[in-house]
């Protein structure tokens, strides 16, 4: 009976497994739901969200109890909530000069975090090895078979379906099966994810930051690379392998200045890290402290540094009036170094949109500073890591039955 | 019983109708199938294949025979194919210099096709009735309610929700109701959907074109106007309101020539019509018959043209690259003008796409030129229009109870 299908064709254990998706993944969204809030947000009746919270409830994912009195009339309605600590994911994060892990529950609140200056080579295997270093002391007394998803994030291009980085400039790795190698250092017993960094920040702040519940976003992430994502029709747009949202290598310039990925005049050349402090007399490789001394300089109204900024705030409206012509987001979010310069830019980024955008996009878009900060791309992979779970709970109910078989593929 | 719902709380009535749709797009996209295919491709039991293929059949959607004898043993399985004139929708072009109207079939084909070099005014009214004129001749002895569903192709910006047509320079249309206005013009019994032309030209050259059954696609169509379309995960990328795939507005020579839009060195500025004639010395204006003095040129070696496209190439690869980069398509698809000049182009498109794309996204994908030809917007037009009746065929079965309400509203 569990593979039984109804008359109409329909095989009933996949409606099944498909309606508790639905329903984790409306708590997940949201927060706690009442039974009726769920019968309307999922479409299904009152009585299959007793029998599926009930379930849900018996694997330990979510507790039921009656919703506080409101002074409404009416009966109470029973308030459907996910245990934060019911299923916990681990979120890693290779940086350029450091490492992080952090256990995420499935409220979104971090149990352990972990970040550690990078100390050894940049040797995939030994930065592999310092995960799961981190990841350990990060779980504290939590065993690895009770980590139902795993991700990294990596700053590099990433092959989606397996996990391979295909080229990551700034660690000198070139097809480096990451994934893999963090699983096996880890002794895991769920697949690791691997992901580009500005990807899951994007990720992050779709689900928990500056673009939470927009559908049609880009967001834009600048560091000495700059990267980013795009998000259409709810969804992230990865393209055909998963190596779309490279935005800081659309040519915007092609006469300008030579770029790291061998094209000439990518926008990178224009507003990564290196073209701002450049542009403001710093020295290269100054990173984020020359950054700062320019912006306190603008702050103290030094003029060569407020041109700069301005010069920097006319390529970005200038390489985003491209991206919302292409693609007509509702919203743009500006992180990592863009959020830092974002009130010194917004202004000269409006004016360019104003000139270069069609009027009818223009009249839909606002663009914003990310919220995350520097945590979004540890945040970005602990939402990636529990991407199997809100897809189908059911298939972690018999989870200790199936870790072996999993454990030796 | 019509809309019970089952134990695991899925309203019948709901998933029977899609799984109606179901079958009717399979056969739609691939043509007649067996049952045995249908029940793979639909993941649907046999017996409930037999079952609703019974019930389009009722409907005249669809007709079933025994499939021809392979050679092969076991019983032969039914063969299972949609009626032409099952359903016929009315598709409808407004080009700058003409319009047209074709009455077309399930299975793609045209049953009526009328196109007249426009003879009126671009007043927005005159232009309707116009287009009804031809409807009345594309349709001959059917009437309009036979009609399924409408949709036309225009030269501008729309928001595909109501069918307004927020810009359209080569007509000087401004914020124009033209769905409710053909509508009215057509004493249609169903809405008019309205699209931009390039985004119909996509349609047309991704389910019957030279994208047919690829997922991720770029495809860029030259005029005097660039325009496009984006398809991502099979699935059209329209943005927030539909007005996505501006790629002819793509800042990449900001330093460049005034664009039409009010912008500066917009993709279009150097790649479309006006940019090509003008390199290779010919007067403004000149359009197509230019363009062809100008390939005959080429053809017998004259230098001035040949440099003249080889720039174009230059300047047609640079904007693909950033599109490759940010989308990482398997197909870019070069109809309109480019199509005309492909074979002159490509070699100079592949080089600046070596050198402009990030190894990973430059290995997946190939730049061919379109197929359809002049015929792609009309022909997109006709996918469009059968969309609803591909989303929820159940909808058409009781038409005749319907149509009157539907009139009204």
């Amino acid at each position: 009976m569990s593979h039984g299908r109804d008359e109409i064709g329909q095989r009933s254990e996949t409606v099944r497994r498909a309606n508790l998706g639905a329903i984790v993944r409306e708590l997940y969204a949201r927060g706690p739901l009442s039974r009726s809030e769920l019968v309307r947000r999922t479409g299904l009746t009152r009585s299959a969200i007793r029998v599926l919270t009930g379930q849900l409830a018996a694997a330990g994912l979510v507790t039921e109890g009656q919703a506080p009195p409101l002074g409404s009339p009416g009966r109470p309605s029973h308030l459907v909530r996910l245990v934060p600590g019911g299923a916990v994911v681990l979120a890693l994060e290779i940086a350029v000069d450091s490492s992080a892990a952090a256990v995420v529950g499935l409220d979104g609140d971090v149990e352990g975090w972990v970040r550690r200056e990078r100390t050894v080579s940049d040797d995939p295997a030994e930065r592999a090895a310092g995960l799961a270093a981190l990841a350990a002391r990060a779980l504290g007394d939590r065993s690895m078979d009770e980590v139902v998803g795993i991700a990294v994030a990596v700053p590099g291009v990433v092959r989606r379906r397996d996990g391979l980085v295909s080229m990551a400039p700034n660690l000198g790795w070139r097809d480096v099966p990451f994934g893999e190698m963090t699983a096996r250092a880890l002794g895991a017993t769920v697949p690791v994810a691997v992901a580009n960094e500005a990807d899951l920040a994007v990720l992050a702040e779709l689900h928990r930051g500056a673009a939470r519940g927009e559908a049609d976003v880009v967001l834009v992430s600048g560091a000495i690379g700059v990267g980013g994502g795009l998000v259409a029709g709810g969804r992230p747009l990865l393209g055909a392998a998963g190596y779309g949202g490279e935005l800081g290598h659309m040519p915007v310039r092609p006469s300008g200045s030579s770029c790291r990925c061998g094209s000439i005049g990518c926008w990178e050349t224009e507003v990564g890290l290196e073209a701002i402090l450049a542009r403001g007399g710093r020295e290269p490789g100054g990173g984020l402290v020359a950054l700062d001394g320019m912006l306190r300089d603008a702050a103290a109204g030094a003029p060569a540094a407020l041109a700069a900024l301005d010069e920097t705030g006319a390529w970005l409206g200038i390489g985003l009036a491209g991206l919302v012509n292409l693609l007509n987001p509702r919203l743009v979010v500006l992180g990592g170094v863009f959020e830092t310069i974002f009130p010194l830019v917004a202004e000269r980024i409006d004016a360019e949109l104003d000139r270069r955008v069609l009027p009818a996009p223009r009249a839909l878009v606002r663009v914003v500073p990310a919220k995350l900060g520097a945590d979004a791309p540890l945040r970005g992979a602990a939402e990636l890591a529990f991407e199997p779970l809100l897809e189908d709970p059911a298939r972690w109910f018999a989870r200790d039955r199936v870790a072996p078989e999993r454990r030796s593929a």
